[in-house]
């Protein structure tokens, strides 16, 4: 047993979709009291840092429909299922902004929401980019617009939070680090 | 109307629970089609970066049901409604820690899932620590150790992976630019 670990006693899918799926957990707490926990299920994302050649960081911009805006954010994407993330990390770049890399480097991975979903974000540094010719398509159901920003536009854009979200926010500290070295 | 806005054409609530909603929408593309879109809805939180005076950083450790195992997190809490999340943000510092602030500095906000949640989370830095007795304590449902780490010692637990989330991971990004300032 782990510590302070929440056994399920009764667990129940509440719905099972394309992206995510819900259960219901009723649990026995460390102090013997019972709770209820809600959980959502994610088969887990890539996210890439790409760098070009004079320091810019490849970007999209895309309409998010939980938050109804737009929102500028590094690429990113589903594991699709048996997927390597590397391979996930390769082929959501291709799409999303045309670009190859000569190298991925693995920086970290991050639970995104771990209080209440399991969704586990591999995030990659893509260097030695370059144009990919009749490149892969986006999915049919997506619409996203390049946008190439020096870490100075970046820091910028968080402040004016056109920049929104959390893996953006750590890439970019990420390319202040990387930049202060 | 948005770039790429996706529009509602009709949407249904699947769940309505403690912490999270779903909700189903059918939406009408901008290139006319139609597509579904899973939506989590969430109250927002807070998350707090503690530092002491002699810069070891105030962080939690507690058992993640959607993971199924223990993470060392910086302390975070629900947004109650109504609650302006500065206020929050001191609630939860005191009965995760048990330490109040004398300083409470708003660093960042961000969202968490934005593919598909509107988690926001506001992030703090909180400075001038001072113990709390008779302190606020913790939901019933809530069991959490206190750990107090060096920068270093953080560092060293993102490659061990018992910090594993987003929000510490920026948390940890930040003090390693505060320290090389």
């Amino acid at each position: 047993m782990k510590k302070n670990e929440e056994v399920t006693i009764q667990s129940e899918t509440i719905f099972n979709g394309r992206v995510i799926s819900l259960e219901l957990h009723d649990v026995k707490l460390p102090n013997g009291r019972e709770s209820k926990r809600e959980i959502i299920k994610h088969p887990g994302a890539v996210a890439i840092i790409p760098f070009k050649e004079d320091g810019k960081i490849v970007m999209v911009e895309q309409y998010r429909k939980a938050m109804e805006r737009n929102l500028l954010e590094i690429p990113a994407g589903k594991l699709e299922k048996g997927e390597a993330p590397e391979v996930t990390a390769r082929r959501e770049l291709e799409e999303e902004t045309g670009y190859g890399c000569e190298k991925l480097k693995h920086i970290i991975s991050f639970y995104t929401s771990p209080g209440f979903a399991d969704e586990l974000v591999h995030v990659y540094e893509a260097t030695g980019l370059y144009e990919i010719e009749d490149h892969l398509e986006l999915d049919e159901d997506e619409f996203v617009e390049l946008v190439e920003v020096t870490l100075e536009e970046a820091e910028e854009y968080i402040t004016t939070q056109r920049i929104f979200d959390a893996k953006t926010a750590f890439a970019v500290q990420y390319a202040r680090l990387k930049e202060n070295k």
